[in-house]
């Protein structure tokens, strides 16, 4: 059993190297074209794709989107997100329960990044197995909801640590779950010391002002 | 890319062979110890510990229950569980996003489990990788809340596909999310006809003494 999985861990060593140079690739592809990514991780039902279509709705009329959507089976977040009226595509990953940066590769062949401002890849929800993948993006958020409980951040180090932002959603519902905020942050903290962390509820549009303000500075800042 | 992947799914194949094995075998010390052992799956912060406590504190006068609870870091489920006065003990998984049976059998090496009625598993967060790994579980539970959309077992059908029972968590914030009751059940539906849904509320209590009595039925009915 221990010999199968060292090799194991062997293999994927080797599976994340090629990802790497992938993603660096996909980097200088994205950085050519001009186009500004940002991927969004969380566990299934955080509100990644509620959040997303929000974005997309407005960002679009001032800047040209698109998004890539990543889940193990149905096209249903490709479904949502096309009512923001913007380009999306449903990577369906069969049983894998990551993104990598050949199918987001692949995802893209066929299009022109020169055309677009933003692109944004929604990963498969899972707190786990994201985290090792570089998928070439510039900004990676991590979102967890208030009804998740305070302490993700120390239970899931690992994605906190890849991450650059820390999104906490749903924060219409903290007061009907009785949300501890301190805890959250200190939860946050504890992990990836000076993490930035955005509260907002994509329902109530709380916080959703701050959040496009500060991603289109560091578009127009690059 | 495509040589490296195809090998990477060999090896899986052998570790789960062998997890199938350990799990046999975890299965049969289980049944000759008259224990009746429960595993729980869902997405991080879906309720499962919530869930787990109210149901050892409600069992632990008339029944012999013991918990052990998977996590990547931390132990604070089970200094949440030990609240409720029963043996626990917490499995630190570090990036592993699943138990397998071997991590099972290595937390009970020193448990008398003849001296237990009930013994519950509680998986790391996680709706996909925990699918592929028999426990020696005579019942697998997956519970998904309201607050994370009616479509979770369209979007994560194999969790599904490998559990006994839907338990549907948190209906006390059923109003509050505007969740639909008759989606939620034709998507369990969709990926697995005729499976039993359970909805409840660990923190108003509802639903809890319908499943803890089909529960003790199950075990008396052996």
């Amino acid at each position: 059993m221990m010999a199968t999985t060292t090799r194991l861990v062997q293999v994927r060593q080797q599976i994340l190297k090629q990802n790497d140079v992938t993603a660096r690739a996909l980097r200088q592809r994205f950085h050519d074209a001009g186009v500004y990514v940002v991927s969004l991780a969380s566990s299934p039902g955080s509100g990644k794709t509620t959040f997303l279509e929000q974005t997309l709705r407005r960002l679009r009329d001032r800047w040209r989107v698109a998004a890539l959507v990543g889940d193990l089976a149905t096209e249903n977040d490709a479904a949502r997100l096309a009512r923001a009226e913007v380009p999306v595509r449903q990577i369906t990953t069969g049983t894998v329960c990551h993104l990598e940066a050949a199918m987001v590769e692949k995802a893209l062949e066929d299009w022109r990044l020169e055309e677009l401002d933003f692109l944004f890849i929604e990963n498969v929800g899972n707190l786990v197995c994201p985290s090792s993948y570089d998928l070439g993006e510039e900004l990676r958020l991590v979102l967890f909801s208030v009804t998740e409980g305070e302490d993700k951040p120390r239970k899931y180090p690992t994605i906190f640590n890849t991450a650059d932002v820390a999104v906490i959603t749903k924060m219409d519902l903290a007061a009907a779950v009785e949300f501890d905020r301190d805890a959250a942050h200190a939860s946050v903290e504890a992990v990836r010391p000076g993490m930035q962390v955005l509260e907002l509820s994509a329902k109530t549009s709380a916080g959703m002002d701050a959040w496009l303000a500060q991603l289109e500075a560091a578009r127009t800042a690059r």
